[in-house]
């Protein structure tokens, strides 16, 4: 996976790069959403092209069990069977395995587990998430890991650590697709010797990228920048960084200050569908009372269908009357609002501005 | 309200026309889409627009209850409020306070009843109605009517029609738009003597255009064949002829031939929303597992997005998973064939082949 760095922040340890795939350059900075069943929510993939989004995460779990990734092979992979033509990213399944599926019981060999959708009996293992995510022929693909919950005992993690070291080898031994890249995922929960053997063991693999796994599982925001800055230092400099499952633009501005290069995160989506906006003046809850008869746009500075066609009043009766065009326009919005979010810091990083970058948190008016 | 008539099928009742409103010219026989709480399930107005849909129907009781007509009118009325630039009609609330409305007591003044959303005490008037739908600024109005069940006893069904006839009075007398004609209801249920009754008196009281409602509330098909048959000749000629709430295009196909020229009903919608989708081969279920690697589009005559960008198995995985670009596609492949069916049945009406038109009402393969 080329990987070339354009510009260092003067002033943190973000960076500006360019990250070759299959299906394009990113630019990153960069934001992965999700699409998890191989499309986001309600918006057409040309929308969400539009919005600015490079790349998508599809999720090899949910596609296993659903429809079936020979289906989408025979289809011609992920690609021409959502209609997205741009960079997409699979995840192993190893989060979802084991935050979703019942009656997990975890070996060596791998997890059996019951399908969250109709209880069946499933075997997930290392070769069999990289088999899937080489047949859905996505751009990157992650390696098969046990995703451990926060809290956790010391000496659970220890083990998992080790575990996913050999799930590590075993996923890049299976890999077998030229036209995709394997990321490593660092694991070792909020410990930070364990994140550091995690990725000192995993970099000794070798992958082309590492990815920060099991954050953002609850931790307190501090614990989770204290360990990625912990961890970084054992990364390449050279290869991209990603840590999954952030976040908020402030918890992603944050991370990128510490080097990290790339996200993905369901927030945007869900709490679009929740009436949460992300707009430029901070968090906007669409059903709030006082939004009722307010004709102004959710955000004026944002040029997304929403904010340039419709009032605050409407969306907020679509949302109350819970039609469905109203999470579709609400969805877009947030995903424009992390484009724009993501472009910004990146010329940002590149003028050498990105420590006077500032994201309102608070509520907006 | 202007009505042209421009052609006469020779073999039957149906005629082609031009019904002229504030917001342009509809082609008749023309479909009514429905757009209830002003929106069309998950679609925009540019979409709705392109599918060839030339008019929306929104529902005065839903809107009425919320966000409330006021706020509508004073965001410049729901053509802006819902960016929709084509005719509206807006139905009276006759039929959802009948439906919907919870602890109903009708009185000679109007009906008292709960709300459906949050239970509070409502009293809807013919008066009210008519005011709310002048406020709303819709290009059509309903008289406020009552609709009775499918079946009622005689003896009910004789009262009604004269509480309706007195409301129709009332909803003439309030009507105080001039770019918006009031339609009359004819009601009276499946006897011919009360439906000649309404009829006749609903004409004295003079409409610019005419409606048959409390048709197709669950009597067979044939009767409500035989109720329109029997009452259309007691309406005029050189006036748009409308019945609510039908149907599918077999049943509209029946209606046209008895002279019916305007049709609105939610079952593309809602058919859509369940998965049953029309189609030049008949219907089909998109869940049928049969479809499940069917590369092939939908419906390989129809030019929609559904049809033209994504295949059987992407449109039943986005189903399976509850996915709600699923019901976005299928609701815009249903409008469009809607359309698309009511183009080209005007077209056999000018050339003088309707007789030759046929609706496969069958399972699609």
């Amino acid at each position: 996976m080329r990987f070339e760095i354009d510009a260092h922040d003067p002033h943190s340890l973000a960076r500006a790069g360019r990250l070759y795939t299959a299906h394009g350059v990113l630019k990153t900075p960069v934001f992965i959403a999700s699409a998890t069943h191989a499309t986001i929510k309600g918006l057409s993939p040309e929308e969400v092209a539009h919005a600015g989004i490079q790349i998508v995460a599809v999720n090899g779990y949910h596609l296993w069990l659903r429809p079936g990734v020979e289906l989408i092979a025979k289809a011609g992979g992920v690609h021409k069977f959502m209609r997205w033509k741009r960079p997409i990213l699979s995840d192993s399944g190893g989060f979802q395995v084991f935050s979703l599926a019942q009656s997990r019981e975890i070996t060596r060999k791998g997890v059996r587990f019951k399908s969250h959708i109709d209880g069946s009996p499933r075997f997930m293992t290392p070769e069999a998430s990289i088999e899937a995510q080489n047949a859905l022929g996505t751009d990157s693909a992650m390696i098969f890991d046990e995703c451990v919950a926060y809290p956790s005992a010391k000496e659970y993690v220890r083990e998992s650590v080790e575990l996913t070291l050999q799930w590590a080898r075993r996923s890049k031994a299976a890999h077998n697709n030229p036209h995709q890249h394997l990321f490593g995922i660092v694991q070792g929960g909020t410990f930070e010797d364990l994140r550091l053997r995690s990725a000192e063991e995993t970099v000794k693999i070798g992958f082309p990228g590492y990815a920060l796994g099991g954050l953002s599982v609850g931790e307190p925001r501090e614990e989770m920048l204290r360990v990625i800055q912990a961890t970084l230092p054992a990364l390449p400099e050279e290869r991209p960084r990603y840590v999954m499952g952030v976040g908020t633009p402030a918890d992603m501005l944050a991370c990128m200050r510490l080097g990290i290069d790339v996200f993905d995160c369901v927030l945007p989506n869900k709490n679009a569908r929740h009436g949460s906006l992300f707009t430029s003046q901070g968090v906007l809850k669409i059903k709030n009372a006082r939004f009722r008869e307010d004709e102004r746009p959710l955000d004026p500075s944002c040029d997304c269908e929403a904010c340039t066609k419709y009032t605050r009043a409407y969306l907020r009766h679509l949302w109350m009357a819970e039609e469905p065009f109203g999470a579709r326009l609400l969805t877009l919005h947030n995903l424009r609002h992390y484009a724009v979010f993501m472009e910004r810091a990146r010329e940002a990083i590149v003028n050498g501005t990105l420590s006077r970058m500032h994201v309102s948190e608070g509520r907006a008016d």
